[in-house]
């Protein structure tokens, strides 16, 4: 049974905050991050084109390299896990190629079979005018990551702060993705918050459903 | 507590998929639909700007305008509830008052001990370079929003089906979105998969692990 109350679904988004100051002595256990990166894997996407990378950063060099590249925000350092969203700079013949031969393995079919699939696909993201646009509709593609992964977090009691504030390019030079096809997008980082931190305790902010919830 | 555990969430995702056919005569309880809208009003957003609108479509005769501008997709009239995420199409000095004002009363501060906060946002939404894609960025918001709603959705056993193929202006047209300052971003079907829809059966395509995830 997968299914859960949701009344415990709306614990966890009252739980969660984004974390300002980690406890940097806490590690997320192995096989709850294990678990946590399938759940990055397992993200839907847009055509199922999963155009992105997720880079998981836990060396302590390497996080201390990209601190002052985000606004010098300690959660990149003190965070468990540092999760950085890289999005497919365009998408060519050879992603659309990789996606009908992973779908035809998956299913069992010939990939010939999947021709309409693969010329949808084209029409739409190599020949038609969302091509223009391919990168940032990667990006969004990457917020549903995003977005999934936070909640994921949420659930399995894992703190997280998802990290707009940070320079991509600079990124892209320090964690080695110039020239790899895909970009960062944006940063989540991922582990336990410090008994200090005051922004745990303040009211949420949100806007009441009769604002942001249309019903027709 | 509001934990679950992991196999219960990698379940959820396991179960889901992109609903091609939904059960036309099965309609969301109500009160299932009360916590589906109130995860999307908790979704968390970059300086918590809310910047999106959710209208949420049940109305059949507004469903059926809707289906020729979604590539006659039969999700967008079968299904029980139509989510139409729609995107702030500009972050303006009203958008910064209403957010501090919300942010103030929450905590019981005066508006004025949250300047330093509303000048970051300023700087970077209003005078800074990203003011000239606030909309984009409002849209990634809204990916958020879907991510978090489709696995909330998994997670409550209601079926979804994220749309892109839809189109966006005609969309507010129908929807009366024109002049509101809010504009279609990306939709998500939810309802019951009907019997016959033979994409249930289908094995999930994500390629492997060790193709998507960098560790560093």
């Amino acid at each position: 049974m997968h299914t859960i109350p949701a009344a415990t679904l709306e614990a966890a988004l009252a739980w969660r905050y984004a974390t300002k100051a980690f406890d940097a002595e806490r590690r997320i256990p192995d096989d709850l991050w294990a678990a946590l990166e399938r759940t990055l894997v397992a993200t839907p996407s847009s055509w199922g084109l999963q155009p992105w990378r997720f880079v998981v950063v836990t060396d302590p060099a390497l996080k201390q390299q990209l601190r002052p590249l985000s606004w010098n925000q300690p959660q990149v350092t003190d965070c468990s896990h540092l999760v950085v969203f890289a999005a497919r700079s365009a998408i060519t013949e050879q992603d659309l190629d990789r996606l009908i031969g992973a779908t035809a393995a998956a299913r069992g079919l010939r990939p010939e079979a999947l021709a309409t699939y693969r010329q949808m696909m084209h029409a739409d993201l190599i020949a038609g005018p969302r091509a223009a646009i391919a990168h940032e509709w990667a990006i969004r593609q990457c917020y549903i990551a995003l977005g999934q992964f936070m909640l994921a977090c949420a659930l399995l009691g894992v703190d997280a702060c998802p990290m707009e504030g940070i320079d991509p390019p600079a990124y892209d030079r320090v964690l080695g993705l110039e020239g790899s096809g895909y970009r960062t997008a944006v940063a989540c980082a991922a582990g336990y918050r410090a008994a200090s931190d005051k922004y745990a305790g303040l009211p949420k902010v949100r806007y009441p459903r009769s604002e942001v919830v249309i019903r027709r």
